[in-house]
């Protein structure tokens, strides 16, 4: 399915900033990039960091004081797999491939050692599988309250699941831990959406299951046939859009995604992924 | 300088169980492993798996019930560089290789965004470089105790920060925290260390400085020139010398690391690095 | 109902230390002393300090280095006020006697302004009155494992509400914590149990219902009739047996609590006062 | 000296709400009220709690919705004790006024149990007296940042000890939190303040020394001779100028201060106390 991305973000640089920039779609077999362009006005250079085909694609911007906009204009095929929620087993940590093994761990905004004797309380007795992951979803967006200004960029799974309100950020977080904790890998999932309102960056998360990588959105805020991923990391930590160290202030930003024959698409309880790794 | 290691670690394993394995030194250009045994007994398969060649070896086992001796025998040739502390400079974010940007963001137990403001007002004006790692050392030296069991595996940085007692794990994920608050990539690294007392797995950090990682040892329990690295990760979460699923006890642990002739070796107020990356 | 009380405390004092000793039960209408005897052997004065007759009783010693047991023997009479619980009602805030406002507020060990979220989610629509602070204790019980060690003298509500686990001081901590977040006054009770087992000092709490406090024990450990009641106050904090400033060790504790005929008696569904305050 | 004290608080109700106020100056021998008057537009009665003379005037107003000005006039005579700081010694807790050992203990904003080796590090050889708290003033201004919006109604000594930035409840809950690791008894104090710019609700602390109670300001915001005092408590929790249960909105709030002939009056060096008990 051809999504169509235009992206736009205005800066206002007050003191000489490197911005690690971080929103261009990753370009894998199952997300062909048939046009993609970034631009920065007034020009700067913006190098590209990538740990291999297929990764976040990173870039540097070494910005002087000044007022800059960024912007991404690109269209991305997407071709995601999909499968029988019943038939898509979780893997024993004995056969994991050996890629998935980081993402079982605890990181900054994911303390699965914390919240262990409850992941294990609340979801030790659900039939292991995709649809564990699923009720892990279904528990997070019955108990946590979509709130706008309930969190800030400190705020972890640990918060959350006390605080009980967050935003797409928290709720892939808290969905995060929960898996780890139950020896389930997850990552962090920046992503486009399609029919997101109001329309923004969106964060969701994959959990490794049967051969791959099936993505889950805990808020069921946009179709799973929509997303088309931007990052993919341990959490917010290192899958930020825009990460800089300077003196920097965003003054505008503006998303749109688009697609001329969208179907319908998939939600949380069908198996869906974007990812062949 | 060559040093003869030997480990025994003894498990009790009450249900199946699978053990992610880290006890073998990472072999790399300044640090040749001349020979290096393995063995577990009763036997067990211990697949090797290695991101990339130099990178952490880690070893999974499946484990069924029963009682276990993991032994590690090895001889390791170190090759460490040295440097001038007051020439060896920081690098700008714009210049910093792009390996070692993962190093900044904070993590499950190094959360830098919590203690920036500290980092900015304690660290901001020391002469940058060497020596601005070395006054972190200093500073965490000077206001952490030592003291066994003042804190436990869910311990971060941000509770050393405020209970001020913590083992050589918490003194590097301290000074790891202040580094990355100030721009600094630093990485943890468990090792092995020469003439530490009681010997145990050591804890330290890398920072890069200059062209490389350069270590160091905010305890000073042992000599810089003594230590062999095992395992580089973003904090203990990632560099455990063993991670088990299942049910298992530890009940024995021996470590060995010896050396014929030693010559007295580099403490914390010199450069050195043991990796060329 | 009759209670015969045997305490006995020993303490090894290695530097000079001030105790602040509360383990005589609270004299009041509802809890008559028959006979009531503390002791300390070596003698050292113990004056008793207590707000106004029926408060917490206070003692002080001051012990220079040594060795010394102090011992309680009593025999209390308690005379239980029950009622139906269903015609037990809360309490507006506008008609609450000023001296239970106090018990509303957050405070060390009970943050109920962090919970309030979960708390009226939870329990915001539960029928009000003696049974919704049952269905708290309810929630507890079932939702927190009893773990002897899984938590500390630091150890929160906020914690416990993420662990999952703890002891009575933990179960109280976090009933009372949700009791204020829904404007139930709610304290903590020292006490001692008749048939716990192991015996020990127990902790219970109190909320203020209909016109007095109800007493509640969401471990389910020991009947309500069987309690004694030492003393009340915001938590944990200001009512422990003993606090020591200087350096002191215990190093044996027996308690007994016996009755000739106990009648059986009172679980958490029941409305049980020991209080007519 | 005598103050005018000119308060107005503008609320709107949304909903039935319970008020529990507290702006007017406690009546003690140090400080006579001599014209008060509360008032409420439109009028709704305003129920005077007070555990004692003295003591923290509460108000309850029960509130219909609407629209309500509250306003606080009064004329205050203050006469501060004043003493030789130098004289003023520590008070040894075998000696202390049993009134005073609630202060002792941690509460909801001062959690002194989770930073007292801290304390006892930094100012544990610092001379006991007027002048080791004044230490603790000093520390807590020197190493804190006074920054609007940097702290929530949430945030604890514990936070801000980490964050290193706050307002003058948080200096306060902070130097609180030393006082009591090192065993000297401190409160939270509500006042009205003199030469405060911009002109609020002020919050300082008082520590037990001698024999009374010395007033403190970590913010050097307002000489302590300019102080009115409203509250004093365990800590904000308790010392809440309103707290609401309902729902209300806080729409205008105007506060002013004036004397006459203020005679420049004592900083944080000077020992002052308003309190005779």
């Amino acid at each position: 399915m051809p999504f169509t991305l235009s992206t736009a973000l205005d800066y206002q640089v007050l003191a000489p900033t490197t911005m690690i920039l971080n929103i261009e779609p990753m370009a894998t077999a199952q997300q062909v990039l048939k046009s993609s362009e970034l631009q920065v006005t007034p020009f700067v250079p913006a190098a590209l960091h990538q740990g291999f085909a297929g990764a976040n694609a990173y870039r540097r911007l070494v910005l002087p004081p000044g007022n800059y906009r960024i912007s991404y204009n690109g269209v991305v095929e997407t071709r995601p797999h999909r499968a029988d929620p019943a038939a898509v087993d979780e893997v024993p940590i004995a056969e994991l491939p050996f890629a998935a093994l980081p993402y079982l761990y605890p990181s900054r905004y994911c303390q699965s050692d914390r919240l262990a004797r409850f992941a294990i309380r609340e979801f030790g007795g659900v039939a292991r599988g995709h649809e564990r992951v699923t009720a892990i979803c279904n528990w997070v967006y019955t108990h946590v309250d979509y709130l706008t200004g309930a969190s800030d960029a400190q705020t972890s799974a640990y918060d959350t699941f006390s605080l009980r309100a967050g935003v797409c950020r928290d709720f892939a977080h808290l969905s995060i831990t929960f898996c780890r904790a139950l020896g389930i890998p997850a990552r962090f999932v920046a992503a486009y959406a399609y029919d997101m309102r109001p329309q923004d960056f969106h964060a969701v998360f994959e959990a490794y299951l049967g051969d791959r990588w099936y993505i889950f959105d805990a808020t069921r805020s946009a179709p799973l046939d929509g997303l088309v991923r931007v990052a993919v990391g341990h959490d917010a930590a290192d899958t930020a859009f825009a990460t800089y160290f300077g003196q920097a202030t965003m003054t505008g930003m503006s998303i749109a995604v688009s697609a001329d024959d969208f179907p319908g698409g998939a939600w949380t309880t069908e198996a869906v992924s974007h990812s062949a790794d």
